[in-house]
């Protein structure tokens, strides 16, 4: 009998749901064992795994992928080396499962206290990065999970493989094989079916471009965290160091201009314009950047493009910087407002009242003074390991990192109490 | 020019947006002020609340309204007065807005800490109870938060009445008056068109029964945290002190049979099922409860119904008990894993393992051992208050208090670090 695709993916979120009862129990020492075996499994599988990558890469180059994306997708000796350590590093962090938080007594003698407990089930869904494959699964496992996952069909070949050689790894260990479960087949329809699981998959986490996003979350009824989108900004105020903000634009905006962290929008005070924005255009197009500022800007740019409406609410992810004049902190913050996506802003001042100010009434992820917004990461945060950043209000904001997958239930310790 | 209804609702969600960052600017003394005004509000036009209230109540049972929703949609002159001391009670409460957890230094020198702020404009979807206006209202204010909300039509007057004083109160003060704001047209339509305000409401919170619920997690695109739906189960094991498991049994089921920490099903050990069954059942047949049993529930309660699957997946909210008598700890745990909601699940035992295993097992907002189920709520948890008891995983689980109406950002201190 042919097995519909709905039928597919909730027989797959059903063998999730079962094996993320059996990882709930697991020991710490135990969901260690199994991490390293699958440290150890792409270590010994680095052949056949570039193999199959190779095939992508191949249907890649023909099917004309940007050079940006064929080296997302591609894999080679160091990458994989790269990721089985990262397996190694997650195995290394401290477990959040099991601890109690703050338990109390209450007058009627109920002991209640809230305990850290993993998710269940945690679907991912994301692009052509294979290494996400073996980055996620550790998290969830870690963190006491099963997770499903669907990475994008141009590396197909890669995560069928990966997926095979980490669901190997896990049979001489406690952790079940189901774990992790990687959806082969149904195309968009699978993932739309995944996406209204509610009741098996816990928790829907979309990896990727706005796009990605955005369709989750116009699709899901489980709950989502939103991640990524960082149209971020970096303020110059008037009493900035000169140097000390070129370096922070420069930083923002040229190192990785493709991540959600880089900066896409500059505002710089009147007071400093003239001063400022001459040097740091120079840096920037040394850097070959593009800049569209607006009339005050084209005023000490002459060459920059005229900025559009649309310019400043766009995260380019690209060398292209939008910049404004303003005439002060208020009129600075209302603009972060208006176009701000939530993930990370800046302020560089050397002034007191506004640092604070701009912490203070600034929304978002991450808010800094004086530093770059390419900061915004779970490594640089201390995390030490990353399963996205949330630009959303609920669960979890900025960086997550293991405690992000999993939540709290209360446990409540009585002696015959009623109410 | 006719404003149509998404206009409207856009407009409406455009003023708590920006009454949001005023209020997240207040002082926790500035806060509590706004709060005594609404208090203070409430008892000056007390007579004038009655008034509007009386006209729902008269609709209501024009309408054929049931007994027990006519006694919610009721208002009184001590539930007007309760309902001032529950907003007394919130100013009391500790402001979780502004505390900074874990701040770090971090080795390039960078402060990064992680600070509980407000959420921004939180959306409340309830039914008939006008008390839930000013209760919500005081908690969204004390976290910071403006308020849109939408109550059921049919207590429409009452809420009109309540929303026009708390706002006429809040006129005095530094707190803005659109911190409130009641939807007071469009109909579904209007409510349909919130839920789809990303970007503008902040997270959406439907109170009320598994219809309400089930229509809002289906339709909305902005953060929702799913309430309330609790199937809950008490499993006797054969270790149990038999009174001390009849009180919990009663308790849970038939105190206030409507809430959604009440007893639904009751799952027995075998072993204790001859001694226990027919002394509860007599206990619960006293109360007026329905017993519907499984075939060995039958055995030793002739009179019962026979119960079916459905009665087992069924959250009654009435004075229906649905009974099965199983083998031990593992077939209990099974069958709560089947038909749990996640809500309240208990273990009556003696036995030191069985009491452990069932707290570790059991995937539930509140796992109870010797303690009725009722006692999940705010209030006895020691939250002092309660917006909702969330039965999803993300962000907030069981009982929410202020905290839950919160979110955190990270502050960055910097002196110039690049990446």
């Amino acid at each position: 009998m042919q097995q519909s695709i709905e039928e597919y993916i909730v027989a797959l979120a059903q063998r999730a749901k079962k094996a993320s009862r059996q990882l709930a129990q697991l020991t710490s020492a135990q969901k260690d064992a199994a991490l390293e075996a699958m440290a150890q499994g792409l270590e010994a599988n680095t052949a056949q795994i570039l193999v199959e990558n190779a095939k992508d890469m191949a249907a890649g180059r023909e099917n004309g992928l940007s050079a940006a994306l064929l080296d997302r997708l591609a894999l080679d000796e160091k990458r994989l080396a790269q990721m089985a350590e990262g397996l190694r590093s997650v195995k290394a962090l401290e477990d959040p499962v099991g601890e109690v938080e703050g338990m109390v007594k209450r007058p009627n003698g109920l002991l209640i206290g809230c305990q850290r407990v993993p998710m269940g089930v945690v679907a991912i869904i994301y692009e052509a990065r294979p290494n996400v494959t073996s980055d996620v699964a550790g998290l969830c496992i870690k963190a006491g999970n099963a997770a499903i996952l669907r990475g994008g069909k141009e590396a197909l070949h890669s995560n069928l493989a990966l997926s095979k050689v980490l669901r190997d790894a896990l049979k001489g260990t406690d952790c079940p094989e189901d774990a992790l479960l990687y959806i082969d087949q149904g195309g968009r329809e699978a993932t739309t079916y995944l996406m209204q699981l509610n009741g098996l998959v816990d928790v829907l986490i979309p990896r990727g471009g706005a796009g990605l996003i955005q369709h989750v979350v116009k699709n899901a009824t489980v709950p989502v965290i939103e991640t990524g989108v960082g149209n971020c900004h970096v303020f110059v105020d008037e009493t900035a160091k000169i140097d000390q903000a070129i370096d922070i634009v420069i930083n923002g905006k040229t190192t990785r201009p493709a991540v959600c962290n880089a900066l896409e929008t500059l505002l710089v005070h009147r007071s400093i314009a003239a001063e400022f924005l001459p040097r740091c255009a120079q840096k920037l197009k040394e850097k070959g950047v593009e800049i569209r500022g607006c009339q005050r800007t084209r005023e000490w740019i002459p060459d920059a493009l005229p900025a559009s409406e649309e310019d400043y609410a766009t995260e380019f992810l690209d060398l292209i910087l939008a910049v404004r004049v303003v005439d002060g902190l208020d009129e600075a913050i209302a603009h972060v407002q208006r176009y701000s996506t939530g993930h990370s802003e800046c302020i560089v001042t050397e002034n007191y009242s506004n640092a604070q100010a701009f912490l203070q009434q600034v929304d978002a992820a991450a808010v800094y003074v004086n530093a770059s917004t390419r900061f915004t990461d779970g490594f640089e945060f201390g995390l030490g390991a990353e399963i996205g950043i949330s630009t959303q209000k609920l669960h979890a904001r900025g960086p997550m990192g293991l405690k992000a997958l999993t939540t709290t239930k209360y446990i409540v310790y009585g002696s015959g109490q009623i109410r």
